[in-house]
């Protein structure tokens, strides 16, 4: 454990494996479960930090492998680093970088010391190792490291699986090596194993026996059938330790989360609330709104009437159908301001639900509200 | 005069035409000279109305144009306005939809009775009208409605320009019978005649003998020479009634508006500050910075050190170029504000100035600044 890192489990639920736990970090509390605003590029596209402070974000995302090509962590670090670059001071959890450069297909190989792969900005070449992804997060001043590891896709050879599970392992262990307990960030390790529960089992066993603060799910809402997600969750997720938190990684819908958080995840993040705002597709108690339907057209009613955050108390949808169609920087930032405003105030029902013992009955309000529309 | 609308002239500087004015409406005071930010399609791009606020502005200027193609202005009045439409509740100018219709070039044909075009959205046929535009914008709830008039092209026949002159004078008296003196908007007549001195002096003549509650110079800032352009501010703005507001229509950069000022100017508009922050033209003090520029890719410096605006205490020139760079919509959010932070607090010195009787000096103040850059 890091000297400013600790984990404490508040409440556990009868009836299913959620969990209300507090990260503390020197930068602040993470009340969990939580959802992380993701922040790809040291911006969450279209939102101040004080706005999202004032919905409710407790830590955000960045992106290692964007951050690394541009501006640079040399430059991020001698500027002060990300939290002051992006005026963000509460906690930050930044990727490996490997789920970028993993996906970059004939643009990237694969050897023991890393991968070699050519930048999607200009094509020039680079190499990223888990020492190099450490140095980077490092440089960035992040909170919260993850293990570099390789995010396999679905379906893969059980062979593939097997190999790429196992340097998963020794990378993690490398990671580690740089980024030992006490360090001034935490380091997560990320559990691989693709949909094998077997390969699951060992990649944990693995996992465990380097030591991690946190430990995550990697390798999930790649393609796969939801139910073989929940599945996988439900199987992997108590293989972990109980006194760490758990982070489901890239995940997911309204759904996702209410599921991951009754199987026992603690942490989510995920580009839907942000990408989704921006093409116009909005999250409400009832369900979706796809504001560029006519049908919104001269609807003076708010995007939710539930919802008391700062766009449903002072727009209409035919307001939002109008910056919409007329390609306006706002209707981004609307748009993002309230599905952000959504996940995190679902997020906070989750815990206050699980605090008071009753997050099954709150599971089944959250359906039945839906089913209404 | 409206039942709500007054001016009142507070101070009048002894070295030049500066005035410091107040004008009064249903929907609160404007305190002259002011800059009204442009809010084309009903929102300021990239602004939330509460942050222009924040920023000091005190009415906004919107496009009749525009908001009679889409959303249309049944449908806006049918919402309850504009005001509440874009959730702005200070005073909104709109403008007469000319200029944009006689932009349109071959798209557009002028008769008598007003502007044939077609939209620039869907090629759709329209007629537009001084009666239409007059409903347009009381439809809209604009608090202050300008007449529909040519904005005459430079350079352009003398012929053209006196005919075009008469015509917009006739168009002129129409808005004014639509919108008789004691409307629930100001109505504002428009001063026309190119670059011809003795049609100026006809068209302000004709003007004042319809009587509108404000006046504004049409027709400059359309390519003219600077020098020309503040010879026609100095030759037309004397020749309209001392106690009403005076409004040179589209003008300009910061300069500009010092010279609008020193020349018996009191309100302006333009896409200057905004459009130019979209595009990384940064104003401060001492002269424009275009943010792509290299050297700012690891500055750490604010924009302008003397700027105590949200931008400039918070992030750095490197991050707003990284944003930049990035293409990211918070590179529009927080160029925009900057930018009309720093038109409105301009204008705020400048009001300060001739109140206390030192607008000289100010003026001298501001040049010796951009000198040194
Ligand atoms: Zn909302
Ligand atoms: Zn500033």
């Amino acid at each position: 454990m890091t000297a400013d890192f600790r984990f404490d489990l508040l409440a556990q639920d009868q009836a299913t494996q959620a969990r209300r736990g507090r990260i503390q970090t020197a930068r602040g509390t993470i009340e969990t479960p939580i959802f992380m605003p993701v922040g790809t590029q040291g911006t969450v596209k279209g939102m101040l930090p004080e706005t999202l402070k004032e919905i409710g974000a407790q830590i955000i995302l960045a992106n290692t492998y964007h951050l690394y090509l541009r501006p640079g962590h040399h430059l991020v670090e001698q500027l002060g680093g990300l939290h002051r670059f992006m005026n963000w001071d509460r906690p930050i959890l930044t990727d490996s970088g490997g789920f970028q450069v993993f996906s970059l297909g004939d643009l990237r190989k694969i050897t023991e010391e890393g991968v070699q792969f050519q930048s999607h900005l200009d094509g020039s070449r680079h190499q990223l190792t888990p020492e190099l992804s450490m140095e980077i997060q490092l440089a960035l001043g992040s909170d919260i490291i993850m293990v570099f590891d390789e995010c396999i896709p679905h379906p893969a050879e059980r062979s593939y699986v097997l190999a790429s599970t196992e340097r998963s392992a020794r990378w993690a262990k490398r990671c580690r090596d740089v980024v030992p307990p006490g360090s001034a960030a935490a380091l997560f390790g990320i559990v691989q194993g693709g949909m094998d529960k077997e390969l699951r089992q060992r990649s944990a066993a693995q996992l465990r026996d380097i030591g991690f603060e946190g430990y995550a799910l990697g390798g999930l809402s790649v393609g796969e059938e939801t139910a073989l997600m929940y599945d996988m969750m439900e199987f992997s997720l108590p293989l972990l330790p109980a006194d760490a938190p758990r982070y489901v990684m890239g995940v997911g819908t309204p759904e996702n989360l209410i599921e991951g958080v009754a199987r026992g995840c603690d942490l989510f993040d995920c580009v839907m609330p942000t990408r989704n705002a921006r093409n116009g597709f909005l999250f409400t108690r009832f369900g979706k709104i796809i504001i560029k339907q006519a049908r919104y057209r001269d609807d003076a009613g708010p995007l939710d009437p539930d919802c008391d955050c700062y766009v449903c108390r002072n727009y209409s949808r035919a307001y939002l159908s109008h910056l919409y169609r007329s390609n306006e920087v706002l209707a981004a930032v609307l748009n993002t301001h309230h599905n952000l405003h959504y996940y995190l105030q679902l997020m906070g029902e989750i815990r206050d639900a699980v605090a008071a013992g009753c997050f099954a009955d709150y599971r089944r309000s959250f359906y039945a509200r839906r089913d209404l529309s």
